[in-house]
């Protein structure tokens, strides 16, 4: 559990969850540990992405996969244990911080909804059948929607119940997660035709040599730059008018994942 | 998930969720909903424990493995759904059935802990390390106490959270379900020495071929039924001491779990 979780990565979603909770100057502390219980729920989809059975990948961050490290039972077991220990991580924030035991449910309905079988996992699944047959923009727009926006939204949600914020800043929380997480994703696949290969830390073309459909694929390279902008803007545009007391983490995360060259 | 979930079983941990909340006359929707919980839960463990890098089961209750009809892939994301729609189904009693927050993010701290790396995942991790290698009966009983009680407790203690148990009969239950999950997993280790293979839908001797150490392998036949008597009785006196409205199913199941052949 813990060579994964350590691993590095850019930790994006634990960062989203501090920056909600900053813009409500909500109790930063709490938001620490739902922000572990992301990246919890974050690596466990990794490690079990990563399996023979699944995208059968032998490195990932630049260092050996878990099942490469453990194999493959520990590592289907770390990454149960991580998803069920993200659950504990949540519910402790009642007694441990109290926040009220009325939020930390909805943190906990948002979580198993949005990392679920309807959410994360539902575009797991969904990405796992259409893989190389994917025929419209919509159907790649749905996997990236539910594989990466999800739990970028819940990220937000958590950090922004945390602080107490109310229904209105809520769904504009909702649709900056939803507009970036998409965002992150098409930037995904423009990196991996016009990145830099020692930057990204990993090859590019591969989308390409594995024949995978992506957002170029569909839209072409220029409409797809053009999109990211877009969509960053129309994010940043929900989170000004939703009246935050200190927004300003979450724009700086926004225009970061728009021009971020890895 | 449905495949695996409709594919039979004893549904012994729903009972139970049932019978504790019958024992204080509690919402049985809502303890039929966590009921629901927890069987999802051991599905989704018996799917990953099939797995072949794990158990490399062909054949569970008579019926293909998850991986056998719909590919590995599928196998893992379908047992990582079930969890993670386990805690939806919890974190909604709350909101369906008007169960008090504070009592569901308990629920959801018990299922957190008692199925996590230091519960049932715990126990699944130990007894993978400690195939064939286990020395000590206390390293046995370890596993069997985190693979098999820690489960079966929890489905006690979420019936009796939703009925509205106090500490003391909380504590009874946690009793009962100690013991009776370590009565029940050595019933098993005894019925794969005597059992009747009809009856039990599978194999017996499979221990012995495995070289599995056992129960009956540290203490002998006889004094593994004795084993099962004793703590059987003593769940029983926990329960029946702690003044249950109720407790008639309780008890039932303790009995039928003794003296059951299948």
């Amino acid at each position: 559990m813990l060579y994964s979780l350590m691993a590095g990565g850019k930790r994006m979603r634990p960062l989203l969850v501090m920056a909600a909770c900053e813009a409500m100057e909500g109790n930063e502390d709490a938001a620490l540990d739902a922000a572990c219980a992301v990246e919890m729920v974050h690596t466990y989809s990794l490690i079990h992405d990563d399996l023979p059975a699944m995208d059968n990948d032998d490195y990932r961050r630049g260092k050996l996969t878990n099942h490469k490290v453990f194999g493959e039972a520990a590592a289907i077991l770390a990454g149960d244990a991580l998803l069920t220990h993200a659950f504990y991580l949540v519910a402790q924030l009642s007694g441990t911080y109290g926040i009220p035991a009325d939020k930390v449910v909805e943190i906990t309905l948002d979580l198993s909804e949005l990392s679920g079988p309807k959410g994360m996992v539902g575009g797991q699944a969904a990405d796992m059948e259409g893989e190389q047959g994917l025929t419209e923009l919509s159907q790649l727009e749905y996997i990236h929607l539910h594989k990466t926006s999800d739990l970028i939204m819940f990220s937000l949600l958590a950090g922004g119940r945390i602080a107490g914020a109310d229904a209105a800043r809520l769904e504009a929380l909702r649709i900056f997660g939803r507009k970036i997480g998409l965002a992150f994703q098409i930037q995904d696949d423009i990196l991996d035709i016009v990145g830099d290969e020692t930057k990204l830390g990993k090859k590019t073309q591969s989308d390409i040599k594995q024949e995978k459909v992506t957002y170029p694929y569909f839209i072409g390279l220029e409409a797809s730059k053009k999109e990211v902008e877009r969509l960053t803007e129309e994010a940043k545009s929900a989170i000004s008018k939703a009246g935050f007391t200190n927004p300003a983490r979450l724009l700086e995360i926004a225009d970061y994942l728009m021009n971020r060259d890895h």
